[in-house]
């Protein structure tokens, strides 16, 4: 991968920890906390590679404030993330994450929701892109939960299971064109 | 505002900041980054009152724990706001952030578009609540430009006016929906 495309995997990551984080926070939920944590490891990972290709190549190409771009440009991501997990350490922490906490960020701007796929719902068998739920509903799904297994940051080629738990992110106002839309 | 209000008001700051960091880059705006160092000094003032009240609280209350997952949480969303502090200053140095970046970024799975209300698009003289944009296409509007002014974090209250400028962030396959819907 080149440097920018690694900044971009960053990127989309740390945007990704977030809307775990939060996620993980308003319902309470470990499981999500714990993905936040490792999703961290990765972008630790990159944060270095990062570094060591744009020195890699400030020697090829004598550019000294590019190679800075992208080295500053990645630890700012890395920042990003480290708040994602601070965020999911409270929830994994012993102490409880007080309700009225995850009520309040109900309240939010951007929801996050969870829907069930119910029997007969359109949206089984067909993949999130053939679905086109971000546009059609203004939500778009951010993590998935199959039975034990969980599957984040899913694409356009995911497919939608009958019973899959969606977690999806969006406004407020779209929240409830999601439960119509899946048919939940 | 209660406490729970005041980490709800950071948290969808935090959120806006990075969204309008990641925005500055793309099109490197000087002026939004500006906007996000700004509301960085908000999102600061907000942990220390948190910080206050809930150590007030736990004087009232003799609940230690709960003073500490507020005081936790504030801090954890401080550090996001941090990160997007960092995005926002690569932007604002001398150092020129390097074109191919903002193409790479261009890819993200979450796209930022910007597009002018032209004449006669049927957005002209509503409110965004009213246009409902967001579930009718799957972005929302995070920034308008109205000639020299800016409006951040606009909400379902603000009004649309021919030759605004939209900043708007969803999925990749929503932005040509957006541009439909404008008009633009």
């Amino acid at each position: 991968m080149e440097i920018e495309e690694i900044l971009l995997e960053m990127k989309d990551t740390s945007e990704l920890m977030v809307d775990l984080a939060y996620s993980a926070l308003l319902y309470d939920n470990e499981e999500i906390a714990q993905h936040v944590i490792e999703l961290e490891g990765r972008v630790d990972e990159w944060d270095q590679e990062v570094q060591k290709r744009a020195v890699e190549r400030a020697i090829q190409d004598k550019d000294v404030e590019k190679a800075l771009v992208f080295i500053r440009l990645a630890d700012s991501i890395e920042t990003v993330a480290d708040g994602a997990v601070e965020i999911a350490d409270v929830v994994l922490r012993d102490i409880e994450p007080h309700p009225v906490v995850a009520a309040a960020l109900q309240e939010s701007d951007t929801a996050i929701a969870t829907v069930t796929v119910p029997t007969g719902s359109p949206a089984t068998g067909q993949t999130l892109g053939e679905m086109k739920i971000a546009s059609e509903t203004g939500m778009w799904v951010i993590a998935i939960r199959r039975g034990d297994t969980w599957i984040y940051g899913p694409d356009e080629n995911t497919l939608v299971e009958q019973g899959d738990l969606l977690i999806a992110r969006g406004p407020m106002e779209a929240e409830e064109e999601l439960r119509q839309y899946i048919g939940g």
